[in-house]
């Protein structure tokens, strides 16, 4: 396995954590930064680790940005995303892993469906469903950024008016990032495997409510609620102390289990 | 696949969210509830999702436990567990997929090498190290009773003195859960492939401390430091409330990344 | 003044943080701990400060308990009670001070009602409605036990049907426990002062949403919503780190403002 | 008394909670906001809680500005100030109340100095030390723009070196908003009355560290550390869900007590 970059790689050029950018490897490109120019053709070859020299003399290494960090530069956003917090928590509770077949309304931005898809490969499939085709467009174009496309198949439809186009108990998992999910819930179970869960993502009480009034009706058991807070610290040792802001609402997660 | 209860499947027989229980299907066996006894052969070969009755006249649903209930379960637990919300984000930020080689040092109780086992199939591996060999037996007992041994190696070794046995920039991930983790970050970033991601778990701010005044001089960089919380809800409509009490504190989370 | 431990007064022994008690001098009494007996009559007449020693040789401080240690020791508690931190907030931004006159619904066990009572002397008033004698006979007592009874007149009466026996425009601040606070809101806008404002006090998310569904009709203005949450940390410097368990919800509470 | 707008009183012109304004009335003036002009002299006068028009024919109401907003209106802040939620907590753990004796070290801007003075009277003192001159005349000038300069005693001092020029026993509580309190803790426990508190505000927890480490030596006892946390909801029923983002750290907060 070759570990150089290569034309069209997405490269990280760190000179601190203050310094520091994401670039697309391209021939004959001339890259800007605050700490002088890096030419591109100097970094396509180059092993991951090494270091260039900007113009300015400044020592830049050359490696990989994480995913969360390259979703937030390279990907389009016309929506709210989920954020990594929340998607790790999904994943982890509805056990997705490759192979499943997860379902996924609507796919926004394509963030969750990023991860989504990340996790069922080898052999799994996401389904994902928008009813706007700009989102959907954008989504699909954001997946394909990250060459992620083989593991989704992403369907334009109005899932609350004709629901989904896949056969009963054929579901490992089921996303909902809707307006009105309770509406959905009698199709999510159609949907899910026994003794599986759907994730509902809300960013308002109140919608966390209706959900609680209907999913008995619907056959689901086991309804857990949470939020999920991530706490930063100021990583430096000698002022070791919690961020003075950190997020305190994405939204509200409900879980729930056809048994 | 046969979606029916076989011999030796735990099963999760839920009456109410309140009256539940996890069992393992074994011919013969009768299970006490507080709603009456269930015979265990009425449920072997019965369909995932089907009803029991109860020797009192109640109806029970024969269904799947979620692998975070079976897990506190079937478990032993001699040590303090890494848990789902902190291993979810380590997962997620350490980008271990199918796949992956990850590296655990130590075993632990075996959950956080149970989740990373799950994540890393197909294809991949888990190294896990651990130095005491009681810990070490429990951890691989316990790991088998989910039949995800084969994506696991564990290996007795203390690996403060003697390192890891593996090769140069082999690894996708790292997951410390030591005492003291700064004396073994000059050897994790051999291990660790380039643009890849240590996750160092710490109870004591004053051990997150000791890793920040030592990171840089191992060539690490983009130190992160956060702390997972969830809150939960109560899931009932009427009385829509955060829970009284949560878990305020496991341990803080270092992720470094190797350049 | 006086600086030495009187008849009457409660006590803080204390040998250590984890080995301490309050008791109240009373002449002949034996007072055990696991650390041995003390006399009562030996610590009548002690300075502040000083120290005794048990019947097995251990010393014990004789110091003054702080207010909520002497809360929760010996005041009875039928009802959940609002906690300090929330206390402290509402006090603070309802302004409360010396010669303040407050009104209270209902008087639940008297925590608030004593909270209240420190603040508003000299010179002022808490008037505290209860419809249920049973709990109004113990708040006043509670609030006897610490000589706080001057500053507050109990009253028996169902504020809902009707209303408080007071004049417009004369309180300057209101507290509200009570299950429909919704219902009080026009009787609370008359007896507040201009500017001064009412904190309700809630435990579910869905009384929230009614006040705010009602507060605007009756004039109020600057609606705020606000949890406090208080995390502890474990004392100790070499086991720095935030306790396990923290109390994550107690009571929405809700300010608004005649203006 | 009277209830009217007078000369120099500050005066919240409110038309909605997003449209509002604090002035002082000042004969002459023309108030100018988004919603057209005012004229101070039509508000002089006017009973509070009435009504005025702009210019453009807006209506707004004429009110009392909250202690809180005010502060944040009219004082000068040069340096980081000990926030409402802290100083709520602070108040009621040390017990502070009408008649007591506090000291402070450092003033800062004055803005807990506001709180304390106002919890003081009648009858209590606030001595306030602070080294920087500059600081000094900040906190004066703001404490009395709120007419509070009887109740503070304002002193140049560095009480690192010097100490507080106060008789042994003589305060009711004492609050540390110093980079190293550890080295003042002897001086804190010789002017603190016995049975009382000390509240200490650290920004790092290796300050807090530094305190457990020193407070035992110095004969303190029943150290508490805490953190206050306040969550924010957006007050509009339609759209009920906690603020995006809130303040994660302000200090920490340390309670030692004197037996």
């Amino acid at each position: 396995m070759s570990d150089r970059v290569r034309v069209g790689d997405y490269v990280l050029l760190y000179h601190s954590d203050k310094v520091k950018l994401i670039v697309r490897a391209e021939p004959g490109k001339i890259i800007s930064t605050i700490k002088g120019n890096i030419k591109s053709d100097d970094i396509i070859g180059l092993e991951y680790g090494c270091k260039v020299k900007s113009s300015l003399g400044y020592e830049f290494i050359v490696t990989r940005p994480s995913l969360d960090e390259l979703m937030l530069e390279i990907y389009d956003r016309p929506t709210q995303v989920i954020y990594p917090k929340d998607a790790a928590l999904i994943i982890l509770k509805c056990e997705i892993a490759s192979g499943c077949t997860v379902v996924e309304a609507g796919s926004g931005s394509g963030f969750m469906t990023t991860f989504l898809a990340m996790y069922v490969r080898p052999g799994g499939k996401v389904y994902s469903y928008e009813r706007r085709p700009e989102f959907l467009s954008i989504a699909r174009r954001n997946v394909s950024k990250l060459g992620l496309e083989e593991s989704v198949e992403f369907r334009l439809r109005d899932v609350l008016r004709e629901g989904f186009d896949l056969p009963d108990n054929s579901a490992d998992a089921v996303i909902l990032d809707l307006l009105s999910p309770w509406e959905l819930l009698g199709e999510v179970y159609r949907v899910l495997k026994h003794g599986r869960k759907v994730a509902i993502y809300l960013p308002s009480i109140l919608q966390v409510e209706r959900v609680l009034r209907s999913y008995a009706r619907h056959g689901f058991i086991e309804p857990e609620i949470v939020e999920v807070l991530v706490r930063r610290w100021k990583p430096v040792a000698e002022e070791l102390r919690p961020d003075t802001w950190m997020i305190a609402h994405t939204g509200f997660i409900v879980f729930l289990k056809k048994p």
